[in-house]
Protein backbone atom coordinates (compact mmCIF):
# COMPACT_ATOMS: atom_id res chain seq x y z
CA UNK A 1 0.00 0.00 0.00
CA UNK A 2 3.02 2.20 1.22
CA UNK A 3 3.81 1.80 -2.65
CA UNK A 4 0.79 3.06 -4.03
CA UNK A 5 0.87 6.25 -1.89
CA UNK A 6 4.14 6.80 -3.13
CA UNK A 7 3.43 6.33 -6.79
CA UNK A 8 0.63 8.60 -6.38
CA UNK A 9 2.49 11.72 -4.82
CA UNK A 10 5.13 11.32 -7.77
CA UNK A 11 2.20 11.39 -10.42
CA UNK A 12 0.92 14.26 -8.65
CA UNK A 13 3.92 16.07 -8.89
CA UNK A 14 4.21 15.01 -12.20
CA UNK A 15 1.13 16.32 -13.35
CA UNK A 16 1.24 19.58 -11.19
CA UNK A 17 4.55 20.46 -13.54
CA UNK A 18 2.91 19.20 -17.08
CA UNK A 19 -0.07 22.25 -16.30
CA UNK A 20 3.28 24.17 -16.02
CA UNK A 21 4.95 22.90 -19.48
CA UNK A 22 0.93 22.86 -20.82
CA UNK A 23 0.50 26.67 -19.59
CA UNK A 24 3.99 27.73 -21.32
CA UNK A 25 3.02 25.71 -24.49
CA UNK A 26 -0.21 27.50 -24.45
CA UNK A 27 1.25 31.10 -23.76
CA UNK A 28 3.16 30.47 -27.19
CA UNK A 29 0.64 28.98 -29.31
CA UNK A 30 2.84 25.72 -29.57
CA UNK A 31 1.05 22.49 -30.35
CA UNK A 32 2.79 20.04 -28.54
CA UNK A 33 2.75 16.23 -29.40
CA UNK A 34 3.87 13.18 -27.48
CA UNK A 35 4.81 10.51 -29.52
CA UNK A 36 4.65 6.77 -27.92
CA UNK A 37 5.31 3.44 -29.27
CA UNK A 38 6.81 -0.20 -28.77
CA UNK A 39 10.45 -0.14 -29.71
CA UNK A 40 11.19 -0.42 -33.23
CA UNK A 41 7.51 0.69 -33.81
CA UNK A 42 9.01 3.42 -36.12
CA UNK A 43 8.39 6.70 -34.38
CA UNK A 44 12.28 7.91 -35.47
CA UNK A 45 11.40 7.19 -38.68
CA UNK A 46 7.78 9.00 -38.65
CA UNK A 47 9.81 11.61 -37.19
CA UNK A 48 11.73 11.86 -40.30
CA UNK A 49 9.18 11.95 -42.59
CA UNK A 50 7.16 14.34 -41.28
CA UNK A 51 10.22 16.67 -40.84
CA UNK A 52 10.93 15.91 -44.48
CA UNK A 53 7.07 17.21 -45.29
CA UNK A 54 6.68 20.05 -43.14
CA UNK A 55 10.30 21.98 -42.24
CA UNK A 56 10.27 25.25 -44.36
CA UNK A 57 6.61 25.50 -44.13
CA UNK A 58 5.95 25.50 -40.18
CA UNK A 59 8.76 25.56 -37.96
CA UNK A 60 9.05 23.17 -35.17
CA UNK A 61 11.67 21.34 -32.85
CA UNK A 62 12.35 18.09 -31.64
CA UNK A 63 12.62 16.81 -27.75
CA UNK A 64 14.45 13.26 -28.07
CA UNK A 65 14.17 10.59 -25.40
CA UNK A 66 15.76 7.71 -25.19
CA UNK A 67 17.17 5.23 -22.41
CA UNK A 68 20.37 5.31 -23.64
CA UNK A 69 22.32 6.70 -26.99
CA UNK A 70 22.19 9.62 -29.06
CA UNK A 71 21.33 7.82 -32.16
CA UNK A 72 17.93 8.96 -32.34
CA UNK A 73 18.61 12.85 -31.95
CA UNK A 74 21.75 12.34 -34.70
CA UNK A 75 18.84 11.14 -37.20
CA UNK A 76 16.56 14.06 -36.25
CA UNK A 77 19.98 16.33 -36.90
CA UNK A 78 20.38 16.42 -40.41
CA UNK A 79 17.10 18.14 -40.58
CA UNK A 80 18.31 21.04 -39.27
CA UNK A 81 15.82 21.51 -36.86
CA UNK A 82 16.51 22.48 -33.47
CA UNK A 83 16.81 19.22 -31.84
CA UNK A 84 17.32 18.29 -27.38
CA UNK A 85 18.47 14.62 -26.50
CA UNK A 86 17.26 13.65 -22.94
CA UNK A 87 18.61 10.61 -22.01
CA UNK A 88 16.80 8.95 -18.91
CA UNK A 89 19.89 6.17 -18.33
CA UNK A 90 17.72 3.68 -17.57
CA UNK A 91 14.15 5.42 -16.77
CA UNK A 92 11.64 3.86 -18.67
CA UNK A 93 9.67 7.17 -19.76
CA UNK A 94 9.44 10.65 -20.06
CA UNK A 95 8.39 12.69 -17.08
CA UNK A 96 7.37 16.46 -16.78
CA UNK A 97 10.29 17.54 -15.60
CA UNK A 98 12.69 16.81 -18.20
CA UNK A 99 10.51 17.96 -20.59
CA UNK A 100 10.65 21.15 -18.85
CA UNK A 101 14.76 20.94 -18.38
CA UNK A 102 14.63 20.64 -22.68
CA UNK A 103 12.29 23.36 -22.90
CA UNK A 104 15.19 25.57 -21.41
CA UNK A 105 16.73 24.50 -24.68
CA UNK A 106 14.13 25.85 -26.86
CA UNK A 107 13.05 29.16 -28.31
CA UNK A 108 9.43 28.08 -27.87
CA UNK A 109 8.66 31.92 -29.46
CA UNK A 110 10.05 30.75 -32.88
CA UNK A 111 7.90 27.63 -33.44
CA UNK A 112 4.57 26.07 -33.93
CA UNK A 113 5.04 22.45 -33.24
CA UNK A 114 7.06 20.17 -30.74
CA UNK A 115 7.40 16.72 -31.03
CA UNK A 116 8.47 14.88 -28.53
CA UNK A 117 9.39 11.05 -29.12
CA UNK A 118 8.97 9.37 -25.81
CA UNK A 119 11.01 6.17 -24.97
CA UNK A 120 9.98 2.68 -26.51
CA UNK A 121 7.58 1.74 -23.67
CA UNK A 122 3.87 0.69 -24.43
CA UNK A 123 2.91 0.57 -20.96
CA UNK A 124 4.69 3.50 -18.52
CA UNK A 125 4.79 6.41 -20.87
CA UNK A 126 0.88 6.13 -20.88
CA UNK A 127 0.56 7.75 -17.73
CA UNK A 128 2.90 10.27 -17.67
CA UNK A 129 1.56 14.02 -18.50
CA UNK A 130 4.10 15.97 -20.10
CA UNK A 131 1.83 18.81 -20.93
CA UNK A 132 1.54 17.84 -24.42
CA UNK A 133 -2.05 18.80 -26.30
CA UNK A 134 -2.03 14.78 -27.28
CA UNK A 135 -0.60 11.43 -27.53
CA UNK A 136 -0.06 10.17 -30.99
CA UNK A 137 0.35 6.05 -30.77
CA UNK A 138 2.50 4.50 -33.19
CA UNK A 139 1.75 0.85 -33.87
CA UNK A 140 3.41 -0.82 -36.38
CA UNK A 141 1.65 -4.02 -38.26
CA UNK A 142 4.47 -6.43 -37.36
CA UNK A 143 2.93 -6.33 -33.62
CA UNK A 144 -0.03 -8.08 -35.02
CA UNK A 145 -3.76 -7.13 -34.44
CA UNK A 146 -4.28 -7.70 -30.49
CA UNK A 147 -1.63 -4.85 -28.96
CA UNK A 148 -4.82 -2.50 -28.06
CA UNK A 149 -6.77 -5.10 -26.12
CA UNK A 150 -3.15 -6.08 -24.33
CA UNK A 151 -2.26 -2.72 -23.87
CA UNK A 152 -5.16 -0.60 -23.30
CA UNK A 153 -4.08 1.75 -21.42
CA UNK A 154 -2.17 3.71 -24.14
CA UNK A 155 -4.86 3.22 -26.60
CA UNK A 156 -7.14 4.82 -24.36
CA UNK A 157 -4.96 7.85 -23.64
CA UNK A 158 -4.13 8.80 -27.16
CA UNK A 159 -6.12 10.90 -29.25
CA UNK A 160 -4.15 9.28 -32.55
CA UNK A 161 -3.14 6.23 -34.29
CA UNK A 162 -0.13 6.24 -36.72
CA UNK A 163 -0.55 2.79 -38.34
CA UNK A 164 2.62 2.19 -39.60
CA UNK A 165 5.10 -0.30 -42.05
CA UNK A 166 1.41 -1.05 -43.74
CA UNK A 167 3.95 -1.65 -46.77
CA UNK A 168 4.68 -4.99 -45.04
CA UNK A 169 0.99 -6.45 -44.37
CA UNK A 170 1.20 -8.97 -47.40
CA UNK A 171 3.93 -11.01 -45.64
CA UNK A 172 2.01 -10.92 -42.26
CA UNK A 173 -0.62 -12.52 -40.28
CA UNK A 174 -1.86 -8.71 -39.13
CA UNK A 175 -5.42 -7.74 -40.57
CA UNK A 176 -5.82 -3.52 -40.52
CA UNK A 177 -9.16 -3.81 -40.45
CA UNK A 178 -9.25 -6.13 -36.74
CA UNK A 179 -6.39 -3.68 -35.71
CA UNK A 180 -8.91 -0.28 -35.85
CA UNK A 181 -11.80 -2.20 -34.74
CA UNK A 182 -9.39 -3.33 -31.32
CA UNK A 183 -8.48 0.06 -30.95
CA UNK A 184 -11.78 1.34 -31.36
CA UNK A 185 -13.00 -1.02 -28.60
CA UNK A 186 -10.71 0.53 -26.33
CA UNK A 187 -11.24 4.49 -27.91
CA UNK A 188 -13.66 5.10 -30.04
CA UNK A 189 -12.77 8.86 -30.53
CA UNK A 190 -9.04 7.58 -32.07
CA UNK A 191 -8.05 9.27 -35.55
CA UNK A 192 -6.22 6.82 -37.64
CA UNK A 193 -3.51 7.43 -40.24
CA UNK A 194 -2.02 4.35 -42.17
CA UNK A 195 1.69 4.86 -42.92
CA UNK A 196 4.76 3.29 -44.24
CA UNK A 197 7.66 5.21 -44.12
CA UNK A 198 9.22 3.32 -46.68
CA UNK A 199 7.28 4.31 -49.76
CA UNK A 200 5.96 7.34 -48.25
CA UNK A 201 2.27 6.46 -47.90
CA UNK A 202 0.12 7.76 -45.79
CA UNK A 203 2.84 10.83 -44.18
CA UNK A 204 1.54 13.72 -46.09
CA UNK A 205 -2.38 12.80 -44.96
CA UNK A 206 -1.08 12.82 -41.19
CA UNK A 207 1.32 16.09 -41.72
CA UNK A 208 -1.89 17.68 -42.84
CA UNK A 209 -3.42 17.04 -39.91
CA UNK A 210 -0.58 18.20 -37.90
CA UNK A 211 -0.51 21.89 -39.68
CA UNK A 212 -4.04 21.88 -39.32
CA UNK A 213 -3.98 20.92 -35.53
CA UNK A 214 -1.35 23.61 -35.02
CA UNK A 215 -3.19 26.24 -37.43
CA UNK A 216 -6.31 25.68 -35.10
CA UNK A 217 -4.78 26.56 -31.76
CA UNK A 218 -6.49 29.63 -30.49
CA UNK A 219 -4.14 33.02 -30.37
CA UNK B 1 16.41 10.84 -3.80
CA UNK B 2 13.66 9.25 -1.53
CA UNK B 3 12.18 7.89 -4.90
CA UNK B 4 16.03 6.13 -5.35
CA UNK B 5 15.88 4.57 -1.99
CA UNK B 6 12.22 3.37 -2.55
CA UNK B 7 12.71 1.77 -4.98
CA UNK B 8 16.00 0.17 -3.91
CA UNK B 9 13.84 -1.56 -0.89
CA UNK B 10 11.51 -2.17 -3.40
CA UNK B 11 14.04 -4.44 -5.97
CA UNK B 12 15.52 -5.77 -2.56
CA UNK B 13 12.10 -7.35 -1.42
CA UNK B 14 11.72 -8.66 -4.57
CA UNK B 15 15.46 -9.97 -4.70
CA UNK B 16 14.33 -11.86 -1.41
CA UNK B 17 11.68 -13.41 -2.87
CA UNK B 18 13.05 -14.34 -6.36
CA UNK B 19 15.89 -16.24 -4.03
CA UNK B 20 13.22 -18.56 -2.65
CA UNK B 21 11.35 -19.12 -5.97
CA UNK B 22 14.98 -20.32 -7.35
CA UNK B 23 15.76 -22.39 -4.41
CA UNK B 24 12.32 -24.01 -4.79
CA UNK B 25 13.45 -24.58 -8.84
CA UNK B 26 16.39 -26.12 -8.05
CA UNK B 27 14.94 -28.20 -5.57
CA UNK B 28 12.24 -30.02 -7.44
CA UNK B 29 15.24 -29.42 -10.32
CA UNK B 30 13.21 -27.17 -12.89
CA UNK B 31 14.45 -25.00 -15.49
CA UNK B 32 13.12 -22.04 -15.18
CA UNK B 33 13.12 -19.19 -18.12
CA UNK B 34 11.96 -15.89 -18.17
CA UNK B 35 11.32 -14.81 -21.83
CA UNK B 36 11.56 -10.86 -22.86
CA UNK B 37 10.97 -8.36 -25.39
CA UNK B 38 8.66 -6.01 -26.77
CA UNK B 39 5.63 -6.10 -27.45
CA UNK B 40 4.90 -7.98 -30.69
CA UNK B 41 7.98 -9.21 -31.18
CA UNK B 42 6.54 -12.87 -31.10
CA UNK B 43 6.89 -13.90 -27.79
CA UNK B 44 3.94 -16.59 -27.77
CA UNK B 45 4.27 -17.29 -31.16
CA UNK B 46 8.03 -18.59 -29.94
CA UNK B 47 6.32 -20.27 -27.07
CA UNK B 48 3.33 -21.84 -29.10
CA UNK B 49 5.97 -23.35 -31.24
CA UNK B 50 7.95 -24.18 -28.53
CA UNK B 51 5.04 -25.72 -27.14
CA UNK B 52 3.92 -28.25 -30.33
CA UNK B 53 7.80 -29.34 -30.43
CA UNK B 54 8.44 -30.27 -27.28
CA UNK B 55 5.41 -31.52 -25.32
CA UNK B 56 5.09 -35.14 -25.09
CA UNK B 57 9.19 -35.13 -25.05
CA UNK B 58 9.65 -33.06 -21.56
CA UNK B 59 6.75 -31.59 -18.86
CA UNK B 60 6.56 -28.36 -19.11
CA UNK B 61 4.58 -25.65 -17.38
CA UNK B 62 3.84 -21.92 -18.60
CA UNK B 63 2.91 -18.69 -16.49
CA UNK B 64 1.53 -15.88 -19.15
CA UNK B 65 2.45 -12.34 -17.75
CA UNK B 66 -0.05 -9.79 -19.38
CA UNK B 67 -1.30 -6.32 -18.40
CA UNK B 68 -4.65 -6.92 -19.63
CA UNK B 69 -6.71 -10.15 -20.91
CA UNK B 70 -5.96 -13.66 -21.04
CA UNK B 71 -5.67 -13.82 -24.76
CA UNK B 72 -2.07 -15.33 -24.53
CA UNK B 73 -3.24 -18.01 -21.67
CA UNK B 74 -5.82 -18.84 -24.34
CA UNK B 75 -3.57 -18.93 -26.92
CA UNK B 76 -1.32 -21.80 -24.90
CA UNK B 77 -4.65 -23.61 -23.53
CA UNK B 78 -5.26 -25.56 -26.54
CA UNK B 79 -1.28 -27.28 -26.13
CA UNK B 80 -2.78 -29.15 -23.41
CA UNK B 81 -0.21 -27.80 -20.90
CA UNK B 82 -0.48 -26.73 -17.23
CA UNK B 83 -0.91 -22.97 -17.59
CA UNK B 84 -1.47 -19.88 -15.14
CA UNK B 85 -2.38 -16.29 -16.03
CA UNK B 86 -0.93 -13.32 -14.48
CA UNK B 87 -2.75 -10.09 -14.93
CA UNK B 88 -0.46 -7.26 -13.81
CA UNK B 89 -3.63 -4.40 -14.30
CA UNK B 90 -1.47 -1.74 -16.00
CA UNK B 91 1.82 -3.53 -14.45
CA UNK B 92 4.68 -2.66 -16.76
CA UNK B 93 6.35 -6.04 -15.29
CA UNK B 94 6.15 -8.98 -13.51
CA UNK B 95 7.42 -9.39 -10.27
CA UNK B 96 9.26 -12.34 -8.13
CA UNK B 97 5.96 -12.46 -5.60
CA UNK B 98 3.65 -12.61 -8.73
CA UNK B 99 5.09 -15.69 -10.03
CA UNK B 100 5.64 -17.28 -5.90
CA UNK B 101 1.80 -17.09 -6.55
CA UNK B 102 1.17 -18.34 -9.48
CA UNK B 103 3.61 -21.73 -8.21
CA UNK B 104 0.73 -22.24 -6.10
CA UNK B 105 -0.89 -23.39 -9.11
CA UNK B 106 1.37 -25.61 -10.57
CA UNK B 107 3.07 -28.95 -9.61
CA UNK B 108 6.86 -28.80 -10.00
CA UNK B 109 7.20 -32.18 -9.17
CA UNK B 110 5.69 -33.17 -12.46
CA UNK B 111 7.87 -30.89 -14.68
CA UNK B 112 11.42 -29.98 -15.87
CA UNK B 113 10.79 -26.56 -17.91
CA UNK B 114 8.83 -23.69 -16.87
CA UNK B 115 8.61 -20.77 -19.34
CA UNK B 116 7.93 -17.39 -18.04
CA UNK B 117 6.57 -14.92 -20.92
CA UNK B 118 7.00 -11.31 -19.24
CA UNK B 119 4.78 -8.22 -19.86
CA UNK B 120 5.87 -6.74 -23.53
CA UNK B 121 8.50 -4.49 -22.23
CA UNK B 122 12.24 -3.88 -23.47
CA UNK B 123 12.93 -1.96 -20.36
CA UNK B 124 11.06 -2.75 -16.85
CA UNK B 125 11.62 -6.26 -16.83
CA UNK B 126 15.13 -6.34 -17.11
CA UNK B 127 15.73 -4.98 -13.17
CA UNK B 128 13.24 -7.68 -11.76
CA UNK B 129 14.50 -11.16 -10.78
CA UNK B 130 12.01 -13.60 -10.88
CA UNK B 131 14.03 -16.91 -9.57
CA UNK B 132 14.82 -17.64 -13.55
CA UNK B 133 17.40 -19.48 -14.52
CA UNK B 134 18.44 -17.29 -17.23
CA UNK B 135 16.09 -14.54 -19.19
CA UNK B 136 16.11 -15.08 -23.33
CA UNK B 137 15.25 -12.03 -24.94
CA UNK B 138 13.23 -11.86 -28.17
CA UNK B 139 13.98 -9.25 -30.69
CA UNK B 140 11.67 -9.03 -33.92
CA UNK B 141 14.05 -8.03 -37.20
CA UNK B 142 11.07 -5.66 -37.94
CA UNK B 143 12.05 -3.67 -34.56
CA UNK B 144 15.41 -2.36 -36.70
CA UNK B 145 19.00 -3.59 -35.89
CA UNK B 146 19.97 -0.71 -33.14
CA UNK B 147 17.63 -2.04 -30.34
CA UNK B 148 20.17 -3.64 -28.04
CA UNK B 149 22.18 -0.05 -28.06
CA UNK B 150 18.88 1.48 -27.15
CA UNK B 151 18.03 -0.37 -24.34
CA UNK B 152 20.72 -2.12 -23.60
CA UNK B 153 19.78 -3.27 -19.57
CA UNK B 154 17.94 -5.74 -21.32
CA UNK B 155 19.88 -7.42 -23.48
CA UNK B 156 22.86 -7.09 -20.90
CA UNK B 157 21.14 -9.10 -18.62
CA UNK B 158 19.91 -12.25 -21.12
CA UNK B 159 22.20 -15.21 -21.52
CA UNK B 160 20.08 -15.99 -25.03
CA UNK B 161 18.42 -13.68 -27.82
CA UNK B 162 16.24 -15.08 -30.08
CA UNK B 163 16.55 -13.25 -33.34
CA UNK B 164 12.58 -13.86 -34.54
CA UNK B 165 10.69 -13.09 -37.75
CA UNK B 166 13.53 -13.86 -39.65
CA UNK B 167 11.49 -14.50 -43.11
CA UNK B 168 10.90 -10.87 -43.19
CA UNK B 169 14.27 -9.78 -43.20
CA UNK B 170 13.97 -9.24 -47.56
CA UNK B 171 11.37 -6.55 -46.81
CA UNK B 172 13.19 -4.48 -44.20
CA UNK B 173 15.92 -2.52 -43.76
CA UNK B 174 17.43 -4.59 -41.34
CA UNK B 175 20.46 -5.88 -41.09
CA UNK B 176 20.79 -9.32 -39.03
CA UNK B 177 24.64 -9.11 -38.47
CA UNK B 178 24.79 -5.42 -37.28
CA UNK B 179 22.08 -6.43 -35.25
CA UNK B 180 24.15 -9.20 -33.90
CA UNK B 181 26.77 -7.22 -33.66
CA UNK B 182 25.49 -4.23 -31.46
CA UNK B 183 23.96 -7.22 -28.76
CA UNK B 184 27.41 -8.61 -28.52
CA UNK B 185 28.87 -4.94 -27.98
CA UNK B 186 26.58 -4.81 -24.89
CA UNK B 187 27.11 -8.80 -23.88
CA UNK B 188 29.33 -10.55 -25.64
CA UNK B 189 28.42 -14.11 -24.05
CA UNK B 190 24.95 -13.80 -25.96
CA UNK B 191 23.92 -17.09 -27.71
CA UNK B 192 21.98 -16.65 -30.92
CA UNK B 193 18.77 -18.29 -32.21
CA UNK B 194 17.39 -17.15 -35.34
CA UNK B 195 13.87 -18.36 -35.64
CA UNK B 196 10.71 -17.69 -38.22
CA UNK B 197 7.72 -19.01 -36.37
CA UNK B 198 5.58 -19.05 -39.51
CA UNK B 199 8.26 -21.66 -41.98
CA UNK B 200 9.10 -23.09 -38.44
CA UNK B 201 13.42 -22.26 -39.30
CA UNK B 202 15.54 -22.13 -35.93
CA UNK B 203 12.89 -23.70 -33.93
CA UNK B 204 14.26 -27.19 -33.75
CA UNK B 205 17.59 -25.64 -32.33
CA UNK B 206 16.03 -23.56 -29.85
CA UNK B 207 14.20 -26.46 -28.32
CA UNK B 208 17.55 -28.47 -28.57
CA UNK B 209 19.10 -25.97 -26.64
CA UNK B 210 16.66 -25.67 -23.78
CA UNK B 211 16.04 -29.35 -23.93
CA UNK B 212 19.89 -29.66 -23.11
CA UNK B 213 19.78 -26.91 -20.46
CA UNK B 214 16.98 -28.87 -18.95
CA UNK B 215 19.21 -31.73 -18.87
CA UNK B 216 22.10 -30.29 -17.38
CA UNK B 217 20.88 -28.75 -14.33
CA UNK B 218 22.26 -30.86 -11.18
CA UNK B 219 20.39 -33.42 -9.70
Amino acid sequence: MAIITIERKVLEKNDEIARMNREKFTRHRVLAINLVSSPGSGKTSILERTLEHIRGTVPLAVIEGDVQTDLDAQRVAKYDVPAVQIITRGGCHLEANLVRDALEQIDLATIRILIIENVGNLVCPSNYDLGEACKIVVASTTEGDDKPLKYPSMFRNASVMIINKIDLVPYLDCNVQTLKQNALSINPALTFFLTSCRTGEGIADWCEWLKAKADSLPS
